[in-house]
């Protein structure tokens, strides 16, 4: 079990959490009260003194600015590394649609990736000719090496492989520092670049973009970070000091965008990309909830350091793994405590999963399916306590064969 | 003048009104308080019933549905036509990425189009090797006719033709259905396809898609609409039912993808692109938002009819022409009262517009500046009223030269 660690977390500050017993972490966030707050601040303020005005653009220039920082310091990088996207997603569709495709370049991706991804690729393939293949990673859960899979897959063509640091559906924390080294040292036709869908992993696993020298990080604030739904961000890898306009910049093309991703001339004309991770940013966007994962981002920092956060997830979802471990009709995916706060399970029971999540929903405790493989994804927060993973058990006790 | 209309606006619906007097309408709306607080109730709503759960999941994807019914009869078309995008420069994004640009294809754009759109166009020239020209309009706004500046534009390359309806900087609307018709008349290698920046348009204008027979027309809530920022639209040509799938639709390509924009298999795998629009939604979202802008649409419906609120702009707009033109030192750029809301003038001060409109903000008096023709813009809405215009003109009248 991991150690125990002292972070005793500030409930009252989610008030979400207190009508339900909520395992949907992975899904979205307990939006915290000073989230809303700066939420509710902002649109206050942009009413009073804007919303449009020469004081309310200079607030939301702060405000962004702010963001990144924050952004940056969260993952020890260079702020000017950082994109604000709305979602995981878009910054995968930033990178994926920035490359400068070759006919017959490869793509390659884990057996785990989430269908919104996959259907980036097979757009890009359809578009430019580009093959994709996938590495199966999926078995490697329980023994095996993801990274020694890779090694075996990676080609002369392969230019990207793509890769969810902590996967969605089964939970497995795939060695990201082994699969850059495996990808720095393989002899193609091209540098491999990693892009990481961070969707699961960023505001759960503590996170150092600066020494994992990932190419291409993509992530959420409404998961994890408990932010509102509508802001992510990418990071793209910078120069030795962490600046922008870096190589790794400079081989992703600018796709959708802009009045925010450029520099002007004195005509109000475009001049050239804007520093760093800014040419990726497009236009006018929800301002108010770049303030609200601002204040959850800073709250998460008050509550613990990252990792001692991270340590309070393990511990939380290593009691539910060996709690589910008790029930004989319920089979964990992963026989080792989980690296991180998803839990995948089986359960035998001739309702099936999707009658199970549902059951527990109308008795207000939150959990989702996963398709692929079939199973019940319940998700420990470091806010979850040990009453509500007792009261989760009490229940799925109760799903007898 | 304009026909007097009865159209009496909810002043009180507008509490952004009460502390300043307000011109920019054309850079921000004042958002309205059934539009906060529906945001603020499905915040409510969410952190209730989910964030992610069953309920909330279908509670989301009803609030798109409903707001797509209302965007879609906002333009006489079918809900399936339109794409929700945040904003109306990823509308202009999704169009000009998803066409099947080949190498010496030809974009004419006018002279007065916004630089986030110029971006765009430069960013697809420098990816597919497109050449892209202007056709001047500016010099149309008082003598001439842009339709046959356009004529003599065309080419046997020319493959789509972007403008903005109502132009951001003169204020002049184009004559969009004369337009329409010049370009379907070319015989050239392509047939020519417009695109319509409607960031000034929507919401101000009366606007009938249907009927207007426009290729791609995008849009966003946060200005005419006065909804919150970060919420927008673009509409495709749908077939003679205006039904989704039709024939403009194939012609473009998704780029930005996620999982909002597939239809899955029984492995949660993608299997295909989702009906019309959604293809090019990406994934999670502002979703409140969504709810703020359904509210503001459904205010402005009680208030009248896209007609009345149209004269009623235009009334207000007409009454500030013709104010600024007893002003001496101040010259209107449009010599014939505005057609639409944005008014934009000269003033002769040896201060400079910046400057003027900084000062005129210290009094809080909410205008601003446009560097292409140097000038500054002031926006009356149908919520303007005759106070709120002598005011500003009172104080314009302080500048003399």
């Amino acid at each position: 079990m991991a150690d125990p660690v002292n972070l005793i977390p500030d409930r009252q500050q989610f008030p979400g959490l207190a009508n339900k017993t909520y395992f949907n972490f992975g899904g979205q966030g307990i939006l915290p009260t000073v989230a809303l707050e700066a939420i509710t601040a902002m649109y206050g303020y942009l009413q009073e003194n804007g919303p449009f005005s020469i004081a309310a653009n200079q607030y939301i220039q702060q405000l962004i600015a702010q963001l990144r920082q924050a952004l940056g310091e969260t993952f020890n990088v260079d702020p000017n590394t950082i994109t604000i996207t709305d979602n995981v997603t878009t910054g995968c569709d930033i990178v994926l649609w920035g490359i400068d495709w070759q006919k017959g370049d490869e793509i390659l991706l884990t057996d785990c990736e989430h269908p919104g991804i996959i259907a980036i690729v097979q757009a890009i393939a359809a578009r430019f000719g580009v093959t994709y293949r996938f590495f199966p990673v999926a078995d490697t859960l329980n023994q095996g090496d993801a990274a020694a899979v890779l090694v075996n897959h990676l080609g002369p063509k392969t230019r990207l492989v793509i890769l969810s640091h902590l996967l969605w559906n089964t939970g497995q924390v795939l060695p990201l520092g082994e699969i850059m080294a495996v990808c720095r040292r393989h002899q193609g036709d091209y540098p491999v670049r990693v892009l990481v869908d961070g969707a699961q992993s960023a505001g759960s696993l503590p996170l150092d973009f600066s020494r994992l020298e990932v190419d291409y990080y993509a992530f959420t604030g409404h998961k994890w970070f408990a932010g509102p739904a509508g802001v992510g961000g990418l990071y793209i890898h910078g120069d030795a000091k962490g600046t922008a306009n870096a190589a790794r910049l400079g081989e992703i093309n600018p796709t959708y965008v802009g009045w925010r991703s450029i520099t002007y001339g004195s005509k109000g004309e475009p001049t050239g990309w804007a520093e760093g991770g800014k040419r990726f940013e497009v236009a006018t966007s929800a301002y108010p909830q770049y303030a609200g994962l601002l204040a959850a981002l800073q709250l998460h920092q008050r509550q613990g350091t990252a990792e001692e956060r991270y340590q309070a997830i393990c511990q939380r979802s290593e009691l539910l793994w060996q709690g589910l471990n008790q029930l004989p009709h319920v089979h964990c995916l992963a026989t080792s405590p989980p690296q991180a706060g998803l839990v995948s399970f089986t359960i035998d029971s001739p309702l099936g999963h999707r009658a199970i999540v549902q059951k527990l929903e109308e008795q207000r405790i939150y959990l989702r399916t996963i398709a692929d493989p079939d199973c019940v994804r319940a998700c420990c927060h470091y806010i979850t306590n040990e009453e509500e993973i007792e009261h989760l058990l009490s229940r799925l006790a109760e799903f007898t064969p």
